[in-house]
């Protein structure tokens, strides 16, 4: 079988999990790896001695022996390195956030669409066993009109150098309700303040408005004593609970509801409460990077599209630009 | 001892724990309960025999042998009986909030002033164990500079008809933050929106800024499949949490924060993370009805003022109007 | 309708319930309550003011307008005050554990047999939502050849002063086992100490072996610095848990199990180990007390059989007492 | 710095974490590997590529640059290994349980002694930070008097194909139990059932009496739809939870208890609750086997004796030869 070559640019901490994943597949295999640190970039080798290690990125791009590059670089780094990738015919692997500007992004896709290669962002959470199961259960009705998607995310740590809290969190949310709603969102309020590092905010609130009457809530959050990794998502019959942090019942479904059971005058509807069983489907436990790095050598194979294509990184770049802007006019509503 | 003698007007959910605990205490006894809705009334026989039922407010308010009138009626009602109330020289306890419009609540404070008459707004969630506990903790100085408030308060059930989410859950929040910071919300921000009953919201989430770069946030909601009752106050050394379903672990004081540990360079700072010991105080479980009740009379008796006075009820109501002006302006900042 | 007229004898800490469940019942009122204590017989004067109060039992066994006598007095009663309510021809509702000896219980019911009388024991745990649900759970067949039943009932407090902790939480567990398994227990272990009262266990260990490869086991003790109340009941294909101490989520049933998938050779089998969904169920959450009464008035009235009768009440007696022998000889298998 | 070597023999599960660990050792390195299965032995070379690999344990035995053999081979070998390792002149460090007899046990203890070698059996729970911290807590008595053990150990899955769950999980709490009380046990009583794999136990309970009137119980499973950790140590004054389960708060120390109050008569005490703070100390959470590993080879430098020595390892054997009388006669109390 013929294996796609893979060379990955960035050996930080996310790197070697890009390259492990990679490696384990059938139709692929890690060619090079790329770091500015030499001991980083030596990371690789514990995972196969067979990849060559480099620390000019320019050595993955443009050698003839790759097909596909890795961008796994801090996000200032990701819109050079990708387009030199496209210009040299290579499909692109992106980490999340696509990029650091929107006008990039736009730019990257005009270019692959041009060369006709493939863009996948990093969107790993869509691959989770647990957004698959939610968007199964999406797609079959069985909630009813969605409501709201709240979501929780805050712990102790990671401070981030060169984003704020939003830049590094959000992407998980905004990518996932992207994914599991069927409308998008019309506009954006983001507040935050930072309470250590001058201008970077550590906590952060977001609202997204959606067409559908649809809202959605973000709580980020650096500087919390407690973890915690809770996705609701509301549907008039039924809701989905996702805790990520339970090791075994991550995501649970409240058979619970409002309903509206008569009108009381023109003005108020009579409602009532509805409480029945709830279910923790058995999820796929398969590690979320190595079912995607699977379907990304799939879709170029197959010359298929991706959901997490340059467009969806596009979409959830457009929403933190929005967020910094509503930042700058304390919680303004930004339109996107 | 001289009993002062108690009437309380309202029978509905509320107004028999208000006859109950203030019948409990050694220096005051209801003397009378009054509804319209006669069988309402009734409830009160349950707890005692001896009180006199009432349908016309007014035979509360006007009667020679009462000290105390407890308004616990809907709030578009608050403002009529109390005043009646202090012009007839009662004192007066009024359920939260405190009246519908803040010119209600400062003509109230002036007129009870004028009659030296007290005021006391049934911020009930001062008075739990857990708050006391968390007044202590905040005083004590332990949480080093306080970072932010968060607050989860979501359930399913309990659509108000006359008030959205924010006018029935938001007066916990606000009156804990006024009571546990010592600082002073200078503008908010309210988003929300309602999915069932028309104009009003079922889930909202504000934001209010105070000086000296404290933050709060708070996520109320009616339609949620599961109940959380979570309040996170932050500081730079330790943090509280306060989980109110917990039945026996209520409140957690975690040893962890960040720590600045140095500087890069001009712009950023080093920080580290820091992992101590947890403790989960004992606390006092007395009813916080029960604990206000016993702490008005006496306040009374003493001539004394209170915490959760007229000031306390009125700086509230107006953190409520400005959600509803943000709520209207789409979520954008209003000074308070 | 015809009220059936019930005497309550014993008026502790249970006595008010059982005077307060079988009075909301359409067909039945408390006419009479009696304690030893005055004042605690005039606890019922707060449920109905029309019920007569009496210290002493035989005004309610021989009274001729009661039809039922429940005995909720300390266990050494329970017989003489149940016989001679039998032989004034009453029905009769006792307290669990039935009597102090199993002797005892077998005289009782002869008795009724002969007089025609029901006799019912208050093994109220039968009647709770959970109990109920398990027990349609385990008639559908969907859990599979039964394995075991595990059972830890922990907490701090409520020392009784005249019986063990066995004879205080056991009849619980033994009641519950008796009406969810099929098979009766062959044989009785039972491990303790005491650590306060001189002889009395606090902490006890009790192990049930039944026919058909079935084992139960449960962890007694007054002593624990947590409170659990978990009973497990595993089958080959699927497994409840019980957690009475979750606000909602109370019953969980496992889709996990052991499955033997060959044999390595004469000796070994080959295992395999299977995850499912997991499902909470929704529960009655009817009171299980008033359950129990309307089931107890209907099954007088309807002239059938209870699940909890003397019989019930005498194969937990008999436990219990092999419980005691096994106590006395360190834990030696007593055959029942 | 000299360096100890190292020769590991069984290369399944737990041998190269033993690898791993000794290796990472400034004052030890691993000089060989050995397993009957090469490529099991090859799993050395992905922690070093300086370790030999071997398939017969002669030549990790009788290695002249050998200074200790770890033994983590399945039981029945321990003693045949472990004996030669011995007559070698080097220091030994076996797996847990030390060996199949107690008679084994005591063979290589003395002749250990005779060569003055030192023997450590692998109770890798005394070194994880839960045990360390429950040690510093029992040592300083702030407990009270010790009341009892209290462990729940069960999971699905893991059947072990040549010893029952006693010999598969007690000894971890033997061990534990060992270390944190300061008295010995003089009893045991098993009982359980297999209900798969024939005469194997699968589902068992240990009761173990200690002098002083202390208790100590075990539930033990393999076929629990759950997974439960739990080792409850109770003292007068506090106790101690340790969930392992738990992510960060492992340990819970609870200042509750049961006081003696008076004497109601010459029988009867009284005794009433105590209720105070419950702390989460930090815990150390260097890995248990690094802690281990490193205080084996200091022992061996420094010339002093280790708290799981080949006596620690023949008292647990000792009790599973009890256990296993017990069971045998069906919980019937054996002496220890």
């Amino acid at each position: 079988m013929k294996k796609l070559r893979v060379g990955v640019v960035g050996m930080g901490y996310w790197g070697p999990n890009i390259v492990r994943n990679f490696n384990l597949l059938d139709n692929a295999c890690v060619a090079a790896a790329c770091d500015l640190d030499e001991a980083s970039a030596r990371k690789a080798l514990k995972i196969s001695k067979d990849i060559l290690l480099e620390t000019d990125y320019r050595k993955i791009t443009d050698a003839l022996d790759i097909d596909i590059v890795c961008v796994v670089t801090p996000l200032a780094s990701h819109y050079e390195i990708a387009k030199r990738a496209l210009e040299q015919g290579k499909h692109v692997f992106v980490e999340k956030p696509f990029t650091a500007t929107s006008r990039e992004a736009e730019e990257l896709i005009t270019l692959a669409q041009k060369k006709s290669l493939l863009i996948m962002v990093d969107h790993t959470m869509l691959f989770t066993g647990a957004v698959r199961k939610m968007k199964d259960i999406v797609k079959s009705g069985i909630l009813g009109k969605l409501l709201y998607y709240d979501s929780m995310r805050v712990n102790l740590g990671l401070f981030q150098r060169d984003v704020n809290v939003i830049w590094d969190l959000a992407p998980h949310d905004f990518s996932i309700a992207d994914y599991l709603l069927d409308v998008s969102p019309v506009s954006v309020s983001a507040h935050g303040i930072g309470h250590f590092n001058g201008a970077i905010e550590d906590v952060a609130y977001v609202v997204l408005y959606f067409n559908d009457n649809i809202i959605a809530h973000c709580n980020f959050n650096w500087v919390s004593p407690i973890k915690v990794r809770h996705v609701l998502l509301a549907g008039e019959n039924k809701s989905i609970l996702w805790d990520d942090l339970e090791p075994d019942e991550k995501v649970k479904i409240y058979d619970r509801g409002v309903e509206v059971t008569g009108r009381e005058d023109i003005y108020k509807l009579l409602v009532q409460y509805r409480f029945g069983d709830m279910l923790v489907p058995k999820l796929d436990n398969k590690e979320a990077l190595a079912f995607e790095a699977e379907y990304f050598i799939n879709s170029i194979l197959n010359n298929t599209p991706v959901i997490n294509d340059g467009g969806a990184g596009l979409r959830i770049v457009r929403l933190l630009e929005a967020c910094d802007l509503s930042l700058k006019k304390h919680g303004e509503l930004v339109k996107v």
